[in-house]
């Protein structure tokens, strides 16, 4: 699982803000940003994802102040990766975190299936993946 | 100044949600998101921005429920386009606003001195822009 070098210049999939009492804040509270390679853009609109697909799942800490949330730093660049021979068992999907700003400390390694693929089994017909294309 | 076709796929700049209570919720209340083409982005890093430099500004309600903000329907795609001949009389700059998801629909026409540019003008050091872009 490579960092996704260039990523910030990928397609902007959408953009979600979790807040303290949701039930993913723990993991993911803060702002977050799907971004999408050409093969995984391709996996959007056809609803199934080619080798080579990439997602990535950019978390900002939130600055919640004077009436207006504003990104703050990064706390992991998440990222899953298509690949149906390697992955096999997670449903074809690799999945990463980064930790911060670096493209060397890693969150999940061998802990993929139990910290990542365990929730995104529930969206094995949309081929694992929760987000969808925003207009 | 044309609709500026494409530009989902252009490079995210940077987001922010605006939340009743703060001054510009009238105007600028709920989730937007940047989005430069590629004069813009030279533009961002060099801190002047050429002609042909566009920059979208893609505001859609936010939704509030459960502990997270989500994406709603388009408010208005916001859009500053620099042409220094044709535009100079607003810093360089033209400034339109199209209506939720319509290209036609214009919300600005020619108030743009008094609706757009009258605020950019504390941005003059910057180019007029407010943005600055994100890791």
């Amino acid at each position: 699982m490579p960092y996704p070098e260039g990523y910030r210049d990928w397609h902007h999939v959408k953009s979600m803000v979790i807040n303290p009492g949701h039930p993913l804040y723990e993991a993911f509270g803060g702002i977050h940003h799907l971004y999408a390679n050409k093969k995984a853009l391709e996996g959007y609109r056809k609803g199934r994802f080619p080798d080579g697909a990439v997602i990535v799942f950019d978390l900002l800490e939130a600055k919640n102040a004077d009436n207006a949330i504003t990104e703050g730093p990064r706390k992991v660049v998440g990222v899953m990766h298509k690949d149906s021979k390697k992955f096999a068992k997670t449903g074809g999907w690799g999945f990463e975190g980064f930790k911060g700003d670096s493209k060397t400390e890693r969150a999940v390694g061998n802990k993929a299936e139990a910290a990542c693929y365990a929730c995104h089994t529930a969206q094995k017909d949309k081929d694992y993946v929760f987000s969808q294309l925003r207009p």
